[in-house]
C-alpha cells in the first residue's frame, strides 16, 4: 500500500514503520511456528518477503497470509480467504492486528506485515528490514541449500546500489504515477529513466547487479521490474520505453523470472487488478487492462553466457507448497507443479 | 472530438453529420479560396484531411484553420492563434460557425469542418465524406504529380477494407478507451487486436493497403497507428503490445511516416495534450506523459524491399507551406523544412 504525502504536488513515501524486530536474542525472539508473515501478492514490497522466505526456505518456519489485490481505503483485506478471515489469525482486516498492538495506530495498513500469532499482534512493517532479518536472523531454519542473499563481505559495496534502487526505481515509479502537477511528474521520470539507463549499463557486462550471484538487490529490483510494463508503463505514466524495448534489463528480468523464487511468486493477475482497482485517482473507471501479453517472460533470455552461479554455494528452491502456489489463471507461465515452464 | 453515447456501457460513436457536399454541381460549388477546412492536429480524424489537402496539393485552393489540441466541453478553440480568434473566420470557437449554420446545433463541435468564408457558416463536418470529395470534386485544383486516392477501379475492393478500418480500429480504439465496465472493454480489446492481427498479416507481403500505392485508405489506418503508442496503448488501455512492437505494422507506419504529408503532419506533443487534458473521466490528473520515445520512427523500415510506387504515377508534395510546417519542438523528427528528417 502507498502511504505518503505531497510535498508541493511530489508524492513522498511515509517511511515510519513499527520497526521492532525480531532476532535471535531480542524482545520478540526467533522461533519457528510463532510468527505470520502477511503479504498480498499484488504489492512489490511484500512480494519482496514472499522470494527471500521462499528462497530461503523458510515456508515451515514463518507462516504465509495473503491480504486480497484490492484493498479498501481502510485496510488491506483477507476476502480471498474462505469466510474472509485469515485462517490463522481469523481476523477479516489486517488493519485488526495493527490494531491489537496499537489500538490508535494513525498511519497507513500496509504489507509486509509480521503478526505474532499468540497475541495478534503485528511486530514489524518495516519492510526493508523484515528480508535483511530473514537472511541473518533465522539461518537455523534455512533449507539445506540455501543461498547467501545479504553476503557480509559484499554489505557495504551493496547498501548504495540498493538505496539508489529503492529512491529511484522502486519509489520512482511510484512518484511518476502519483504525482500532483506536470512538473513534478516530469522530473519524477526523468529520474527513473535515468536510474533504469544505469542499470542497463551496468547489467550489461555482468549477470546479476553484485555480480555473478543472486542477492537482496537483485530481488529488490525484480519486484519493481515485473510490475512494470503490466501497471507503471501505462498506469503511472512510465513510458519513455517497455521494460521489453530496455535489452538488458528484460533479458536480465527474464532470467530472474525463470529462476525458482521469482516468477513463481509473481501473480499478474492480483498486480494488475491491485493498482487499476484501488488507484481511483488515477483511474476512475477501475478497469483492468487485458495485455500486455506475457509470453516473452518465458522466452530464452541469454545470460547464461555471462557465466555465474545464481545460487552460489547454494542450490535452487524445488516446487512451492501446494497451498502457495500461484494459479495458472493469474499467471499463464506457471505449470501445475507451480514453476514458471520455460520456452525450450 | 470524440462524441457518442454508451448502449449497454459499450461506447457508440454518434454518426450524425452535417452531411452536406462541396461539389462542382451542388449547392455548395467547388471555388478556390472560398472555404476554409477547420482541423486540429490532435485529432484523427481531422489528420486525415491535412494528409489529403497536402498529398493533393489543395493548400491554395482551400484555407487551413487549427483549433488547439485541449478543446473545453463546449468547443474546440481557435487558442492558438494571435487573439484566440481564427484570422481567417475571426471566431474564438468553431462552435460559433456551426452556430452559424444551426442556430439550435444540438450535436458536438467536431473536427474537421468546412467553413463556408463568406457566411461563416460550416457547411459539413461529414469527416469520411470530406477526403474523398478533395478526391474527387477538387480536381482542377490539385498539384501536379498529385496521386489517385481513390482510384475508380479499387474502390469496391477499398470499401470494405475501410470499413474494417473504421469499425474494428479507428473507432476501436475509442471503443476501448471509453468502454464503461469491464466487459464491454474486455471485448473492444479482442476486437481491436484481432484487426490489428489482420492487418500485420495483410501487409506482410505488400507494401500499402491495397497493393503497390498509396491510397485513401492507408491515409486512415495512419492516423490511428500514429497516436496508438502515444496514446492509445496507455490511456486508452489498448496494451496487449505496443505498435512497435508489431514488426509489419511498426515498420509500414515509419514507411508512410517518413513519407511527404504523413509524419510532416503528425504533431504529437498536441496529440498528447489533447486526449490526456481533455478526458479527465481517464485521466483525472491531466498530466500528460512524456514518452513513449520517438526515435524509433526516422529509423530505417525496410519496406522498400516490397516494391512499390508510393504515389503511383504521380510524385510526393514537397515541403509545405511555412506557415503550416509542425514544429520542431512538436514532432522531434521535423526539420527546419517542415520535412521528416530520416535516418540513413
Amino acid at each position: 500500500m502507498a502511504q505518503g504525502t505531497y510535498v508541493e504536488k511530489s508524492f513522498e513515501r511515509d517511511t515510519n514503520y513499527i520497526t521492532d524486530r525480531i532476532a535471535a536474542d531480542g524482545e520478540w525472539p526467533v522461533e519457528a511456528g510463532r510468527y505470520r508473515l502477511i503479504a498480498a501478492r499484488a504489492c512489490p514490497w511484500a512480494n519482496r518477503t514472499i522470494i527471500v522466505r521462499r528462497l530461503l526456505g523458510l515456508e515451515d518456519a514463518i507462516s504465509l497470509g495473503l491480504a486480497g489485490p484490492t484493498h479498501d481505503s481502510d485496510s488491506w483485506t483477507f476476502d480471498l480467504d474462505p469466510g474472509e478471515v485469515d485462517p490463522v489469525l481469523q481476523i477479516p482486516r489486517l488493519k485488526d492486528a495493527y490494531l491489537e498492538r496499537f489500538p490508535d495506530y494513525p498511519r497507513g495498513i500496509t504489507v509486509p506485515a509480521i503478526v505474532d500469532v499468540p497475541t495478534g499482534e503485528v511486530v514489524t512493517n518495516d519492510f526493508a528490514q523484515i528480508t535483511l532479518d530473514f537472511e541473518t536472523e533465522w539461518t537455523e531454519f534455512f533449507r539445506e541449500g540455501a543461498p547467501d542473499l545479504w553476503p557480509q563481505d559484499l554489505r557495504e559495496e551493496m547498501e548504495p546500489v540498493m538505496h539508489r534502487i529503492y529512491t529511484e526505481v522502486n519509489n520512482g515509479v511510484y512518484r511518476c504515477g502519483f504525482a500532483g502537477e506536470q512538473e513534478a511528474y516530469d522530473k519524477a521520470y526523468d529520474r527513473l529513466f535515468t536510474a533504469l539507463d544505469w542499470l542497463e549499463e551496468r547489467l550489461a557486462g555482468q549477470r546479476y547487479l553484485m555480480g555473478d550471484t543472486i542477492t537482496e538487490a537483485d530481488v529488490r529490483l525484480f519486484t519493481t521490474l515485473a510490475r512494470f510494463d503490466p501497471v507503471y508503463h501505462g498506469h503511472f505514466k512510465c513510458n519513455r520505453s517497455k521494460l521489453t524495448e530496455m535489452p538488458v534489463l528484460w533479458a536480465y528480468a527474464r532470467d530472474l523470472f525463470q529462476t525458482p523464487g521469482f516468477g513463481d511468486t509473481t501473480d499478474f493477475t492480483q498486480i494488475k487488478e491491485h493498482y487499476y482497482v484501488v488507484h481511483t485517482d488515477v483511474n476512475p473507471t477501475q478497469i483492468v487492462p487485458k495485455g500486455p501479453d506475457l509470453a516473452g517472460w518465458a522466452t530464452p533470455h541469454g545470460r547464461e553466457k555471462l557465466g555465474g552461479r545464481p545460487f552460489g554455494d547454494g542450490t535452487p528452491p524445488g516446487p512451492p507448497p501446494e497451498a502457495e502456489r500461484v494459479p495458472t489463471k493469474d499467471n499463464p507461465l506457471v505449470g501445475p507443479d507451480g514453476m514458471v515452464q520455460v520456452e525450450a
